[in-house]
């Protein structure tokens, strides 16, 4: 095979368009050779237990899968019986962007909350939290909170931690989809734990491919008291259809990111990238930003003539299409030139 | 990261524990760098559209999966609806090892047939293909073959056509289980196609996995008529969370195998190796080797405390507790002196 | 057996408190004695279907169930795909009362509209219906709305009408839950046909248990070009768990209902007994009613300790615990006596 | 309504071709009038508890359902967690004529065993119960006998107890599905307790319908060690579509049965008449009788035109086309002048 792409574009449609991280690349290469044992029983896994242990404290556990739709429902379903219900924002990721795999695959409710800025709240959580012990409502038994937020917001320890309280004085167990979970901890100036473990959250997504990651991500429980879940994800990450046969190599990308700082290094870049095109689109006239700029996203309104053209050289995505408020995104490897690219772009049609 | 295990270790216990071929590793190289449209409208998935079209006859088309549970319970989901069941053998990957996944998420219910060497016949797929009309009964839609099987055992392309012509007659649909699609090539020294699309196969899942690739398969659709599941292919890989949002980098891999001949070397020299292990483990006393050797893989049943004494240094699989029938497999990396050092480690051991 | 309850007391709390009206009750005792074909090839059945196309056209065909929320999962599930998704109300019983089974049993998505009545409008399904072709989105492919609604409402002939014309318009199909539709045809003072068949609506849940039935509901398909789909539904309606062996009993009710006027008769009266409890409450100080009263329910505002005091005479539900709403309900059976003291109580509680 | 059918008419199709006994009508009748609590509030359902626990034993609580299908798909669920496998016989009603509802709606993977008679001992569940901890294998956690079996035979309560000890001993729970528990208790000449609650079964399918009811089932639990799973049952029955508003009236013809002995009356006619049928029958030559005549049923061989000819006047089933096997079932109805015309006509077919 051959290159066949052009290397060197670049743009501001999603994270999940750049490639590999280069370690990323280098840690597939040196996890291979030889045989390793399939299905987890590989060194890499092992390792990466001792290094989810680290950032999220002892008796977490690791399992990992292919994408974050296999981690959200797979750590949503060790969470829940068969009535179970998620309570969630309704602009979160397992609601809008899955096609109903947590209630197809996973035979679970979502109970949906309207949020200005895609984060709850034990107020918001109300909306839907009731209805415990009659049969005919779905049970919310859990809440799952995204870090950062679909809308790039961000949660501080604080605000979750408010949210598990409430949640676990219900009876309910709280996950987060931590998809951007560095991007949240770099925006904070803090470790994974103190938005997660040490905030009260039971399991987490933790996102490995928007970072530099091929394809790994993982469900992780932080919360050493649902051990018996833990037996039951042996087997539903089987059953979901999760389980990496050479698991090695998505340990490895996971390794890659989380055992030294390269999760952080390439979130910081990200969400630098982000206050560098806020701050330069912010200044055009008739752009109008929508959302505070806590991660690697920036929201924003502005005329459609004017996104349709800027269109034609950077592709990016339509958030709202009746309001006209659109998505761009930074990722690990956006240049600065490309952030300055864009708004020359951006003030050239609209001057 | 560094390399954590013993990359001179290997073993006979399964092709997937065996790494990447350095050509995929390039290739993953070769595919990075820039951005690339998400989700499957990339370079690398629109070349792999050509290459299954070469392969499999115009019209094919291919949707890359993660791993090959994903790509059966896809298949055949695209191939029945929601009142369908299937029909296989009772050895079948899909219904000893995937945890019910096919039940559990596809909603499907297999009607198993037993078998001798892991084959169907039309008469055989008699046994279950009956009841059509009858509302109690799970309505037998499709016939699930795997090529090579479980077993190791091989089609020939005469065979498969007597089964697609009988389930066809039948109003059935025809998939083909291919994790080891190209050892089945191999064996039969033909194209993918003379066993598939030209002996009327309807959908393939097609391997990539246990042939050096690092997780990558992918649903083939090699019968043009049945477009209308196509479109529906689309919505239910998503759904069955088995889409990968860098596509790219899966196609890649599926293209560094198929897009010129790595799938056929390396599925030979699995294949060869499984022949040399046959010829010198036959050759021992005490050994009975249990099943034709038309892959990569060699059943035999022999004393089990020699197997045991074995497994210290080699690991492998038992197939069949009750009569001490054992599994070993070969892959694209087992060497001669892998063989050579396990036959004698044999020897040494029954001698 | 014996009687073990009180036959004198009746409440507001559910029609379906309410017991079998004398004639379903004959009309069990006349479908009785030796012995007819079960599962549905009965004589019972087979007069259904004549009986539901007179209703409903030529070429309705009507699929007898046990309940309610069977009916509605079957008949959705007959409308879409494995990657459809369900546009209704909030309040709908789908969404509020059936535990999920539209997600759970029948792998459905749904996106749900606030309304302030209970009633979908072409503007209220635009804010779900779209994303079409869109794969990470569960795809809008089926309006669902209840007539009457959950709050008592009803929609017009030419209401349906335009979410019909609206809904095909966009490629989607629309069913109405009519578990209460006899309640509507009765304040419209049409057939059943002009807001169902004649204005475009494909499938119909039609109620009878609510209506002085044991437990019947069926699905009826009015849409005579979906017979692809009625093909389906003999199986469906097995593997959903609602097929009646001895079907000629749950036929039987339907037939007593429908047959000649039992429906009608018994719908109006109790929506006669909706309005005088709606006059007779409502000319009680501090007593606000909330909906229009277009059925057999009636929604009100009142202090929670007058709610609470009457209630310890007669049963009720609350409707919504933050406002302090409360729904009553009036069936076949209520007398006029039983909502003079109702009214007489609480106008002693709050004078 | 009137009267469709010639109620002079009866066969031996099935059991559930029988309509309601008059004890089961006067009991709706009984049982009406008035308003009762819904969804399972009310006395009728209230007393059934008392019922079953003076069948089964205290602590035994009673779920009323709809149907078979129902009763055995909530039955299990509540045994099992998401990853459970039930070992059953390939012959057992949930495998063969339930259109994969456990499958499908109860997400359960069904581990079949051939038997020559439906029973199956604990030699044969081992041919299934292995695999314990593999996370590739469903886990196969309960075990289902039918009692008495599609095959007409019938457990002894040492049988039964053979099968607890072993399936407990293994940590299996084990269900019963007793659509025909009263011929069983008939046939041997006990107690429904004794091959139930004090033979070790976890839970039990309760049947009404093919013994008199309309449509009448419930879900046992007998082990009162089980409780949490009682607690789900609660959900489970409303979101599995088998919770019926008017609850008084199913509980109703469960009392009707098993409050006094109608159960046993009914269920020890139908056996009586089995055996004078396979008394007459098996006198004429050329009728094999195939399986032991334990119940209300009698398999036979015969020849096929003799059968076809039988049917012009009575119908019934094939078992088994390929053997020329069919199954002739008595009921509660049948007479002695339906059996002794039954068997002269079949004299004077082959005479």
């Amino acid at each position: 095979m051959s290159t066949l792409h052009d290397r060197g574009r670049r743009g501001f449609a999603s994270d999940n368009y750049a490639g590999l991280h280069p370690e990323v690349l280098e840690a597939l290469a040196d996890a291979n050779g030889g045989h390793e044992i399939a299905y987890g029983e590989d060194h890499y896994t092992e390792r990466l237990q001792a290094v989810v242990a680290e950032h999220f404290g002892a008796g977490a556990t690791a399992w990992p899968v292919f994408n974050g739709t296999g981690a959200n429902v797979l750590a949503l379903q060790s969470l829940l019986p068969r009535w179970g219900a998620v309570v969630c924002a309704e602009t979160a990721h397992i609601n809008t962007d899955e096609n109903a795999a947590p209630e197809r695959v996973g035979g679970l409710k979502l109970l949906t909350v309207q949020t200005p800025d895609g984060k709850l709240t034990p107020e918001l959580i109300d909306q839907q939290a009731w209805g415990f012990g009659d049969e005919h409502r779905a049970q919310p038994l859990a809440v799952s909170i995204t870090q950062t937020t679909e809308l790039g917001t961000c949660y501080t320890p604080d605000e979750v931690r408010a949210i598990t309280d409430h949640a676990h004085s219900l009876g309910m167990r709280v996950h987060l989809d931590g998809a951007r979970i560095s991007n949240a901890a770099a925006t904070l100036g803090t470790s994974l734990a103190a938005f997660t473990s040490e905030a009260g959250v039971d399991v987490v997504s933790l996102g490995g491919t928007k970072n530099g990651a091929l394809a790994a991500e993982a469900v992780v429980v932080v919360n050493p008291e649902i051990t018996a879940e833990q037996h039951g994800l042996v087997f539903l990450r089987k059953l979901n259809m999760q389980l990496a046969s050479k698991m090695r190599f998505v340990s490895a990308q996971l390794l890659a990111l989380y055992e030294h700082d390269l999760w952080l290094r390439s979130a910081s870049h990200a969400n630098a990238m982000a206050q560098r095109l806020a701050a330069g689109v912010g200044s055009v006239d008739g752009v109008k930003i929508t959302q505070a700029v806590q991660s690697n996203a920036v929201f924003a309104i502005l005329d459609r003539d004017v996104a349709e053209a800027l269109r034609e050289r950077f592709r990016f995505y339509d958030w709202n299409p009746a309001t006209g408020e659109v998505r761009w995104m930074c990722s690990w490897d956006t240049a600065e030139a490309d952030v300055d690219a864009f708004v020359a772009e951006l003030r050239r049609l609209i001057g």
